[in-house]
């Protein structure tokens, strides 16, 4: 929990850039390049080789993986002309996703879900030009193999556009990504839903809690990212082409109905912890019947049976325990006892305990 | 409920049309063409034979049931120049209801809600030209034969009005046709609200739940409808007629009025889980003070029985036990215990337990 | 519950009247006509002789309560010029509350209710040109009776005032006899707030239960209505002078006000179920304490005396059961069981359970 | 709570004047005019009298308590020139406050609580124009005693100002009574809250749900009077100075932090009752756990003493009972049941319920 | 808790500077001064010092702690024209956080948040010129140690900056400072959720109490700051410059994702007392069941011990208690109760209670 706010140095001197303490192993550069008709894709070690590599392809994306080499985000932003706050802000990984324009690029930080074990919430950083596209991201895996693959085969048409729609094909597959989270979710509540009409087993508590806890999380990416998109719909620079925003429509779509759906399953899962309540309440209520009846039905007869079982002696007075020594005491006793059972068993029958 | 958000391939070419999997076992292609003094009106197999067929009527009405033939999709989105977005939209069915605005044609995807055993939610999708209306369902059976009917009869002005006035009046049958699902809604909270005063059964509680659940789906149908309503009357370009806008701004009404039913219902719907609550904590209450009364009353009696069921020796001693050999004995055991009874139920009935 | 919803068959073309289910006896048009220095005021059969007695009055008030006779509305209809959508609201019963400008006529809907043994809620339709008002009610009954005598009177300024004023004084009058109402329901919270503190009965959750379930449907009234007023209020052309603006801004703060206290009361009336709740909770916790408490104390001494009320044969062994025959073995047993009473009884004391 | 709302009799003629049926024994007039170097102050018995007092002085507030004597404000109404309208509010104690603009005097209606016994509002109007301040009270006692003190020793910019400031000033000092109200609100949360995690009494329950009715009631006059802070800020006619409107900034800051402060109280309360809940919940469980573990550790040894006082006769077989003549048999039952004993202890002690 | 609302006297004269009743031990006036090539820095004892020290420098730091001397404010306010109602807010500690925008100064009030043993608030007032920078802290210990360290070094650009760059440091700082706060929450939520889990304690309660109260505190402070840092970027004046808008929009960014963190953090502290009820419920289940299958197992048996511990005499008659004198009576009926038994834990193991 501790990543979802940043760390920072109360007083620290803005733009003054500090590496996270959360490392992967080894850090990547991957870039692709291309044009309408060519495309050249390499692992390379260092700016310089990237700005090589790039040489006058018409669109260039420079994939960086891990956060902590502070040196080569200065470098970059220093070839690029990137503001210092916002690369302070790629550092201080646990930002809250937001858009920043700038004279020649645009800066965008989101959100990505990958749903294991537990939910991991990473920061992706986007910086995009006319030419250039850099993106940040904190650790290996992304859904982007696919916008990869349509580079390199030149499927549709992102060869022959520039870095803004590169830019939206990314943040696009990035949202579409978080439908099969939710999609995980919608099973899981279905699924905690069945059982705890079945039966509200303790485990289940802790499912809907976390279901509720992880919900909140994908919901704070959720909300900015809507919030983002429609910002870039609005950038009146001609940074993003009016091409490009006939797709973001489509994608600010995706992020509403992204919205609506966290929504309704935190109002789903809401729901779960008052059936869960419910269902226990439930319980405890036929369990408590249970014991009422057994008690009920038995103390009495307990109580006879301790009446006759007294020893007070019948030959000191004729007011002794008589019942004893009468030749039907048993089987009057016994029938006395059948008696009250049954009104017992009648009464909790017409009360509908039993 | 998987089918409540689009299933995508992250990072997918926007606009590449693929088959939902969910499929009806034939495609239908209903045609009906009609102008002021005439209408034809047939089943076709495909898109050339339903042009042959328009020829130069007035108006046209084209009604595809079934979305898993991608390629008359396309012939459709060709041939009317539809955009590629929108023809994505109607094959991913499970899209947020929304409007799109195009030169010559608007889109508009709505949700149609069918009350069987459960709550079945339909995608809807609705293109409309000046002459051309196109509509595309999932599934057999619509809200949509009373506006057949009236095509055929003449009534009305729908024959003497063009493509917009039909759209108007399929999505007004549509909205019509949440009212009687809603009213099943009211009859349901009505009748378990009755059963939850009168006894608070488990299966209540799963009807509860079940009730607040659909209604989540109802408001997730009725809400973005409104807007497309909205968005309709506010459409500047001449595809929609003032005189058609008047019309519109009843139906916008109804949508208020579905909204406002839905959040009452909600509202409702969440004072039934307070009362079954409520209702079971009575119960268990009532239950608790029954075992009470019943132990407390024959606890103490059962007891003094035991005192005197003990079998130390009167004889070794005039301390032991004297009592069973007094004469009256058992009858004053009997009246101590009787007085004893006496008092608890007294206090009892005092504090309103029994 | 179904009256609040519209009854319609999809699709059904817009404008055909249909008469709603309910129906009163007997139709009732009762009209008064008025000038600045005569009133005039009749029942009549029919529209026609509705006409004939309005004649050159300066201002004409036809009511009508009944909303069964479809040829009636429509004959209103067709000789005032009134919209055939306005007159389908009309009839269509259970609408939500609006208002509607026209040329030469406003058009609304309010609600009007009455409280006997249930909340009853009746549809009040009012059009309202400078010289013409209809008003169209679905019972008997109304709050218009000062109305009426004010204006038989010729009190207050009302019949030198056009239409408009007729219309804010009706509106007024509407929105005041929900004071009434909402006082009765503040009496009944009051008054279930100290029965509650008291006792939780049961047949106060079902009050409860009810008090939120009516202020639900006044909140449904209230709500639009206010909305209505400040509409009116707005309304530029001339068919509403600055004067009658004037005392609608009263009007206005009224419908304010008794939103204000709606929404006090549905909080009050929120926190009553938690207090039912909590108090039933209270309740169980002293019927578990004296349960606790009687059980602790007796069951520990109803072992001993089980103990002594053993058989093992003295005789057999020195070992077996020798308290029995020893001289103070029973003062000393019932001296423990005592001891061992007072323990408990002080343990629970400090606990403050007894 | 009845005083909640206004009294009215529906289709009353507005601006027919009613005395409200709440009266103070004595109706009291108190007249102070001022200038920037004189003062005059007096209790007068009529209109007449204080319009004598006041003669030529800068500024008169006329300070009236008791709102049963209509005649008085029709005079006063009449003599000022105060709308009939405004005039009704003043006499419907139990009013919304608001503010409304007249040509040549500002009408405001507040309220000021006053926290005894039991939480009481009193309604405060208000008139000011640029000579003149006219206030009208429930009930004796107000917030106001200091401001007559600076009038009276010239203090301040008081007696150079003119109505306004006067105006302002009274309001001011209204909105700072809140204070204590809401001071003494908050001791009690707190009190209550240290309370409950003690014990949960059934009292504090009580404590608990008349903090929260009132704050509602405390909420009802500081949303409004917000609004009207504000509104007298943005009023543009002469007759608020520029200078006042400076003082009038500070006063809304107070307003804002009076609804903050209430809004807060208001989220703790709703946790108290939380809070009494869960307490109660946590003590149930510890009182289950008393008698669980008392009837779990004694009734088996209870069992095991009845076995033994069974009256199977040894002597018709060797099966029946030989226990009770073996030299051990008692020691070995009474050790059985010390192990079954310690046994369960053990498993209660492991459960954590000991 | 007290300390949350303003302490005036109602209708007390505005401006009139009272002192608050908290004092620090010792006022203590610490001033920086400093241009782009030297600082000077000193603790001095009155305003005459400290103008002597600042002489020419370009930009002067006045921090004062300790805000008993109403003397000095009033020399400060004087000195340098602030508005007496602003000297009035820096004594009325308390003061929900705010911006005043005036002629030649802009005028702050936020709230440091210090969370020892308990979360305690301060008030920080802040008035900033183009030159000078008053600061007025409650209590020593400020986060601002960073930015007398960066002043003294030289490092970034503070010392080539103006006042509004030193106060966007001290603002930047302050926001900054409310992050480890709030870790600290997010560790406490995550520590009790695990503990509750586990066990659901009654410290944990009030552990959960606490931090559902405190966040109601940050939260307090965390919204106002937002708007004071948003109203600073709009001020049009030349007091702030463009260059310390865009350090400030960074600050926005912040003070956003703090809200952003104190809302989910209050949702999931929400969360906590639900799962903290759901736990308990559980665990009385559990209770219950124990005593049930106890009860219902012993007590039958215990019955039955009962019935022939009766003392029937079997002489007077063949039917009294015959089976005592069977050969296999006592087998028989250990068995007996031995199947019973069985039976019992078969039922309950079948209903999954043990």
């Amino acid at each position: 929990m501790t990543r979802i706010i940043r760390h920072v140095t109360p007083g620290a001197s803005p733009g003054a850039l500090i590496a996270p303490q959360q490392q992967v192993e080894k850090l990547k550069i991957h870039v692709v390049c291309y044009g309408p008709d060519e495309v050249e894709e390499a692992d390379v070690g260092s700016l310089s080789e990237a700005l090589e590599l790039i040489g006058s392809h018409a669109v260039a994306w420079i994939d960086v993986t891990g956060v902590h080499d502070v040196e080569l985000i200065e470098q970059l932003g220093k070839h690029f002309g990137l503001h210092e706050l916002a690369l302070e802000d790629v550092l201080n990984v646990g930002q809250r996703p937001k858009i920043e324009e700038y004279e020649d690029h645009i800066f965008v930080i989101m959100r990505m879900l990958h749903l294991g074990t537990v939910l991991n919430v990473e920061q992706f950083s986007l910086f995009f030009g006319e030419r250039v596209v850099i993106t940040i991201q904190e650790y290996e895996g992304d859904p982007f193999d696919e916008i990869r693959e349509r580079i390199r085969s030149g499927a549709g048409r992102m060869r022959t556009c520039g870095g803004d729609y590169l830019a939206y094909a990314l943040i696009d597959a990035l949202e579409d990504s978080l439908y099969p989270v939710l999609e995980q979710y919608g099973e899981w509540i279905e699924h905690v839903e069945e059982e705890l009409l079945r039966e509200p087993k303790p485990d289940l508590l802790e499912t809907v809690h976390r279901i509720k806890r992880d919900l909140l999380w994908v919901r704070r990416a959720a909300w900015p990212h809507r919030e983002i998109i429609s910002a870039l719909q609005r950038i009146e620079s001609g940074l993003i082409t009016d091409d490009t925003k006939v797709y973001l429509r489509d994608t600010y779509e995706h992020a509403v109905q992204v919205m609506d759906v966290v929504e309704t399953f935190r109002d789903l899962s809401g729901g779960l912890m008052d059936l869960y309540l419910s269902s226990l309440s439930h319980r405890m209520n036929e369990v408590m019947k249970v014991l009422t009846v057994m008690a009920s039905i038995f103390i009495p007869l307990t109580f006879i049976a301790g009446i006759y079982g007294m020893n007070f002696n019948p030959n000191s007075s004729e007011l002794n325990m008589p019942e004893l020594n009468w030749a039907m005491g048993y089987p009057v006793a016994l029938g006395g006892m059948a008696l009250i059972a049954i009104g017992m068993v009648v009464y909790f029958k017409r009360k509908g305990w039993i």
